[in-house]
């Protein structure tokens, strides 16, 4: 049987950025956790819409016609086929939830790509 | 092109206990956001996992063999096929995370099912 989930102790666990760790596992879908700072790589994900939960922290999300701000205690959800680019100035905490197929660089395979996810 | 959802805006839009609202729509899943208080129904979801995710206050997730506590800042995914009984002594906002083929009281139909569910 699954146990409790404590976000605050999972993101106490790690400090690399852009670097999803799993924290759940339900359906076909990945829960995830990830740190954000800086800039990441613009991508999408063809047939996967993804929602990003800000957890602590801020980010800004980039698209190409305009840029979307979601701060502490708001999720938004990136549909399929739609070019992005996460930034924060800060850390920030986030919570991903995607199908267990998608790759955190989408369409894009560059240094940033994390094909083995780990969990913790 | 999806808003930002702010999770405070939503769980202030409502009031009423047991009747999960849509919230967000990805894949095959939505995202709903309840009120919990007083105790719920014994069901089971024979095909699908459900996220339960508390955002203020807390909750009791019985099972057949044990209760477990799940606090503002944690979730629990209640796995495929095993019956449970949420309860609150409180008022409690959750995050539910289902696919849209679930139903709220599972495999029993009584007065607290919830066919037509809401967007808000």
């Amino acid at each position: 049987m699954n146990n409790v989930v404590n976000l605050a102790e999972k993101f106490a666990k790690f400090s690399d950025c852009w670097s999803p760790k799993i924290i759940g596992d339900l359906n076909d879908c990945y829960v995830k956790a990830a740190k954000f700072r800086g800039e990441f790589t613009w991508h999408k994900h063809d047939t996967e819409d993804e929602l990003i939960m800000v957890v602590r922290g801020s980010i800004t999300i980039q698209f190409r016609d305009r840029d979307v701000e979601v701060s502490e205690g708001e999720f938004f959800i990136v549909p399929k086929g739609v070019e992005h680019c996460p930034k924060a100035e800060e850390t920030a905490d986030v919570l991903l939830l995607e199908p267990k197929s998608t790759l955190n660089t989408g369409d894009v395979i560059n240094e940033r790509t994390v094909e083995d996810l780990e969990w913790i």
